[in-house]
């Protein structure tokens, strides 16, 4: 049983009521507390020597523990708003709190979301939970659900750095872009609003681009095939990997924070500095296939799962 | 420098905004998405070996998970309306979620609270952190910073059942009332939003009356006064206890999850089967004393400090 198993089995048959337009088992939730505006609602928790090593920088622990879930709130589309933090420690030590307060701060500030209640508690292992309620015009959210056959398939920025990064700094080694995407990810939360009319359906990938893109095409009732040849990859991982590890990392890597969505005819918005890149189309047929050089290729699904 | 401490200096220096009505410190923190309705919400994480032994009934665990939270909720005036749960736990095994999720559910559907997202997490300690958003009539929630000098102090139900309880379990005894009191605490949420327009300040009593009551005449610049003879104490915890080691229960026991109130003339709502008991009056001068027969008592503050 993992965790998508579990949390189908045990928490997904708990009653829904009119007022939940998205229920569990999307990037978020989506509310509606009044006519007009929709709140969508996130949680993502990282757990000591699983999400993070014990010696982590207190700073960087603060802010991926936000810039994972302004990922979930881009994936929705939505603007975030309101965020509160449960966070359990061994000891409060003053300068690990000031610098984990200052990596809060730092993810949080450039999104005006700020930080409004919370639970501090002591444990024996450090538990960094955070929530954040984001908003957006009613019935607007974006969803896993809405891909058609014909649809394209999109993601953003570059895949692969954030695995990569992590795989160098476990063998002692940085390169410091790579280093940066895994420790520093920047969620696309203007970009996610910016989608919003364009995009059929969309999904943070923070297991992997085929984990989270098959999560997608399977909410969605279709099936899609992507061109591994078209994955956006950086020339700073190319710099130090060989074009198959590239393409491992960049198909299975976790972490990326980009954002992979579908769309019909209309083109999707321009983003500025940020590489928007068409890699693939949605089908009827279920399932999510893989070609190289004109070829099937077989993708080992190496996406993370807890108690998997 | 222990939780309260730790919450001043690290995070309620944060930036605010006018949409945050009320902010960090308080039960909650009231919203305002729109005109019209206040969102209020509230977080609260319980940790292994901390909150809970590791043998604890997993029932009893997602019964309270909700019902610490619920409390929050109540001591602020809202209606409960949608929760997100963080669950991180060492194996996913079938019998302990299904108890678990059947624990969580008996405590949210009395007040129709529904369940609509989280994130389950792998980790060697279980801790459970659930975060609940309730709705209230713009501006009337309820805050720990209303009292007033002459309003009179009250409290709901009875007090120091759960810690006697708890005590009782540490020694190998059982007494089912003051036993059921601490694992599965009753929240006062219709009686919280029955106090809306009446109440001048609330909170709920989690660490000890004493500790919780002290807060409350903090938050709103005032001091008060106790006569300990009045405070509730239940036929089952008389039945267990002297009287020295019933009035300790009373003042300084946590986990009652009872509110404590302060009101003006006007007297308070009644509460059907829930008994309302008036313990004492605000005063300009801060601090909080305790008499006991007519003469001074000194109450040690033995409130629960994470850190501390």
């Amino acid at each position: 049983m993992d965790e998508f198993e579990l949390i189908r089995r045990y928490f997904a048959r708990m009653p829904s009521a009119a007022d939940v337009v998205v229920g569990i088992g999307d990037d978020g939730a989506v509310l509606r507390p009044d006519p007009g505006r929709d709140l969508v609602t996130v949680v993502d928790t990282l757990v000591e020597r699983v999400h993070f090593a014990a010696d982590i920088d207190a700073g960087d622990l603060g802010f991926r523990a936000v810039a994972v879930n302004l990922s979930d709130i881009a994936a929705m589309g939505a603007r975030p708003r309101w965020m509160t933090l449960a966070l359990t420690l061994r000891e409060a030590r003053s300068a690990w709190l000031e610098r984990f307060a200052a990596g809060l701060e730092a993810a949080a500030r450039p999104h005006d979301l700020l930080l409004v209640g919370g639970d501090t508690t002591q444990g024996e292992l450090v538990v960094v939970s955070v929530q954040i309620t984001g908003d957006v015009a009613q019935g607007t959210a974006l969803t896993r659900s809405g891909a058609k056959p014909g649809d394209r398939i999109f993601v953003t920025g570059t895949l692969g750095d954030a695995a990569a990064g992590l795989e160098l700094l476990s063998r002692g080694q940085r390169q410091v872009d790579l280093v940066h995407r895994f420790l520093r990810p920047s969620a696309r939360v203007a970009y996610g609003q910016a989608l919003v009319g364009t995009a059929s359906a969309a999904i943070d990938i923070s297991d992997g681009l085929y984990t989270d893109l098959d999560k997608l095409l399977s909410a969605s009732g279709v099936g899609g095939e992507i061109d591994c040849d078209k994955l956006p990859v950086s020339a700073a991982l190319q710099s130090r990997f060989d074009a198959d590890a590239c393409l491992e990392f960049a198909l299975s890597g976790g972490d990326d924070y980009e954002l992979c969505f579908t769309a019909g005819a209309d083109a999707p918005p321009s983003a500025g500095d940020l590489a928007v890149t068409e890699i693939g189309i949605c089908r009827e047929k279920p399932g999510l296939d893989c070609r190289r050089g004109g070829k099937p290729y077989a993708c080992v699904d190496r996406g993370y799962r807890h108690f998997g």
